[in-house]
């Protein structure tokens, strides 16, 4: 419990404004604030409050309430008033900063109402604009080798969605066309082969692709994920535990990547022998939850062959990658292909979830009651204009740059307690030395007006909006390298 | 393709207006229309147009083009301007009708705004409202012996969490305390029990609860639903197969059920010595996607009393019966039990998705990105305010009893066609001879300005708002009168 954790909760932090004084940076966006503004801990009183009243709620999780009235660009305000820079970003799923002027403005327009107040089941009854709102939105960034998408509502739904189209799209291989067998009809009612298949879907150590039963059958980042819940015999493989800064290990990597995918190959062929046959390969282009592992565009692209060799259809889950953050708009841009994979799945950032996918998987049998949300499309269209107006991708390379440059700077100057800082963009992280001493750092530097989040064992994971600029970086890094000497 | 089925597409159905001046009813509701309007059939060209250019994306199922602008009340109005009774609701999720006036100020209230613009990840940063808006909304409704709810985006999404907490709660229960063993941690990483045990849930053969993985394995509807999906080894029993009306068959009906109760309680043996104890039973208060399928009070009794002597969670999937259709805010108040489930899931006329529980299933491990959405809550509050404003479950009750009374009617003056008409509220069904028929009645109706929705092997389903009324049911029986005639 967030609040436990913390309990000099009454206690005003009276050099908050040091902090403030020495980032001294000038906001170079107007609706942006122009630094944190600590008034008390966190969680504050006025939280404190909040909690108490929660009697009947699953609030373990909360970390405190917020005021996303006030909430503007970089800084997240809480109930009690403290205004703190953002580097998390609800979980990496606030792609242009609270309350950007231009999405108050869509708001504000009356043609849009409709949009909102009646959710359509957009599988059968779409509104008029909806194929010029996708076409406008998802299809203008779709990955390359990619012209189709299928909306949803979260990235579980998305996955778990993504995963049965390769299913499907298997069997018909298998059978050669797409006519069932009687006995597939009769079967697949009942739970039973050859209608519900024993086909798998290959994953990685570490992974983490959802909580839904499917999902969850292929995420392996955390024990409470998975604990107590049923799963299928799907083969997990080694992903790579690479050295950072990469460029300065690229033997010692190249090795590790040969052999995860020897690995992966041994499963593929002893889960066919097994009468369980890989239909797909899902991967993360970075391993987020568990840890911000990285792999290199060598060990992607050698890894798409496998699939292609072996007849699976290769998912790229960009649910936290996509969006931005990497530099590229798709983090699996950075592997140079033209025919990057089968599936491309997202959410978070891209507001609401789906998947693009290339002409052989047709979803035709790809359907719930929603099938996405067109408010939230008319969000995305709009967050799009804005990265192309504003050249975010461009500002994400550069403030990715200067974050990752510091982050070297402080694990050479605090090397008991920071190592292996790694990024693309600003999808950054570090490592500290231990879990304790990293959740300990986490909560002062949100005491000092920072938010950050963990990942993995013990990593510091850097989330920020695509909005977030090289003075931000200044900023935080000057309260964090605070932090870290305290911490010495 | 619902384009190929009718080709007679540019053709304006000249004896349209017969039906609406036979109607002849005057609306109550300032918001409504006072009867459909049709210009051309449908798909109109408009729709087609728009149909035709849709050349990379996924529109095997659409129906036709939509403009919700100008829909109002229970009238959806399409791309063509044809207006029509609406009786499907967008597969039964919009709960007051179209751009009803309490929506729309919502939305003009500039304190909303923030809601819509910042989504938040609601289980670690909610807004100060949020518990608040909770309690105004979802708590206000919750089932008897409920005062927990945890929201979801949607309703597989429910579901699939619903069977995890059910899950941990069963192997807390067989542990006898909260701590699991080194071989639970160690195993569940890798998908293997005890980790990730050997448990099960029992449904039944004709539901239907929702299409990601885990929903999949217990949902036995339709083929195309399932088919090539791997899936769990879960037990499945009969859903009894009553015989309506139901006060004309107690006896026979009660035997029925008595069978499948039989059958309920074997396999949860059968399962338990097979070494994959049942940790829940999920069910449909009635059965919607599998045909409209009731049972009496006194089946949920026992079964509930069944799965309180095994050990078994209750799970009562209310996704598409809560809301009010059925006469009572949720379908499960029908049995008239104190302690009716442990679980109650929602979504649909909900606005998002969720489930009720009993303390003892704490989802204290329950968690995604975005948990729900709180812009949905902000509506649902409302929707909520206006049923019991307009007493609305009483005007289902009253609009119910004459719909379900004009299906009696038509049934006995076209027993070739129609028969076992059946409901509950406006929660109504009626089967047709055979699914041909069936189909070709639900475009002929649709052609005169009728939305229905087809269920089952060839059951007409009526999901109306909970603002249809009693001059709406007599609009409705006027047309479909006319289109039995025709094809009597």
């Amino acid at each position: 419990l967030a609040f436990i954790v913390t309990n000099e909760v009454f206690y005003v932090l009276s050099t908050g404004s040091r902090y403030i004084s020495k980032a001294a940076a000038k906001a170079q966006l107007d609706y942006d604030y122009d630094g944190p503004l600590m008034k008390t801990t966190v969680p504050g009183p006025r939280s404190q409050f909040i909690f108490m009243k929660q009697k009947n709620k699953n609030v373990g999780a909360v970390n405190f309430f917020c005021n996303y009235d006030d909430s503007r660009g970089n800084y997240l305000v809480d109930v009690d008033g403290n205004r703190m820079l953002d580097l998390y970003t609800q979980i990496s799923s606030i792609p242009i900063g609270y309350n950007h002027p231009a999405l108050l403005k869509l708001m504000a327009n009356p043609n849009n109402l409709s949009t909102f107040v009646n959710r359509p089941a957009l599988g059968i009854l779409p509104p008029e604009n909806f194929p010029d709102k996708i076409t406008e939105s998802l299809i203008s960034v779709a990955p390359s080798g990619m012209t189709r998408v299928q909306t949803m509502a979260c990235g579980s739904c998305s996955n778990e969605n993504a995963f049965k189209s390769m299913f499907i799209w298997y069997r018909n291989k298998e059978r050669g066309h797409n006519s069932p067998s009687e006995e597939d009809l009769s079967t697949c009612m009942i739970n039973q082969a050859p209608g519900c298949p024993d086909l798998s879907i290959l994953s990685f150590m570490g992974g983490f692709h959802g909580r839904t039963m499917g999902c969850l059958a292929t995420t392996h980042s955390k024990i409470i994920h998975k604990l107590d819940v049923p799963s299928f015999d799907w083969p997990i493989a080694p992903f790579p535990r690479l050295q950072y800064p990469l460029e300065e290990f690229t033997r010692e990597n190249a090795q590790e990547e040969a052999r995860c995918l020897e690995e992966v190959e041994d499963l593929i062929v002893k889960w066919r022998q097994k009468g369980r046959p890989v239909a797909g390969i899902v991967i993360e282009p970075i391993q987020a939850e568990g840890g911000d592992n990285h792999a290199s565009p060598d060990f992607f692209r050698k890894l798409r062959g496998i699939a292609r060799k072996h007849g699976c259809a290769f998912h790229a889950d960009e649910v936290q990658t996509g969006g931005g953050s990497t530099g590229k708009f798709w983090a699996h841009e950075h592997w140079g292909m033209e025919d990057p994979a089968d599936i491309v799945s997202f959410s978070k950032k891209l507001l609401s979830g789906g998947y693009f996918y290339r002409d052989e998987l047709q979803p035709y049998r790809i359907f719930n009651t929603w099938m996405g949300d067109p408010s939230k499309n008319l969000f995305l269209a709009e967050v799009l204009n804005v990265i192309r107006r504003e050249n975010l991708l461009e500002e994400v390379a550069r403030s990715g740059k200067a974050l990752l440059d510091g982050l070297y700077d402080l694990q050479a100057q605090f090397p008991g307690l920071l190592s292996r800082a790694r990024g693309q963009g600003t999808f950054c992280a570090v490592d500290v030395c231990d879990a304790a001493t990293r959740d300990r750092i986490l909560l002062q530097t949100r005491d000092k007006g920072v938010i950050l989040g963990g990942c993995g064992e013990s990593s510091i994971r850097f989330r920020p909006a695509l909005i977030f600029r090289d003075y931000h970086v200044h900023l935080f890094l000057n309260i964090f390298s605070d932090v870290l000497a305290h911490n010495k």
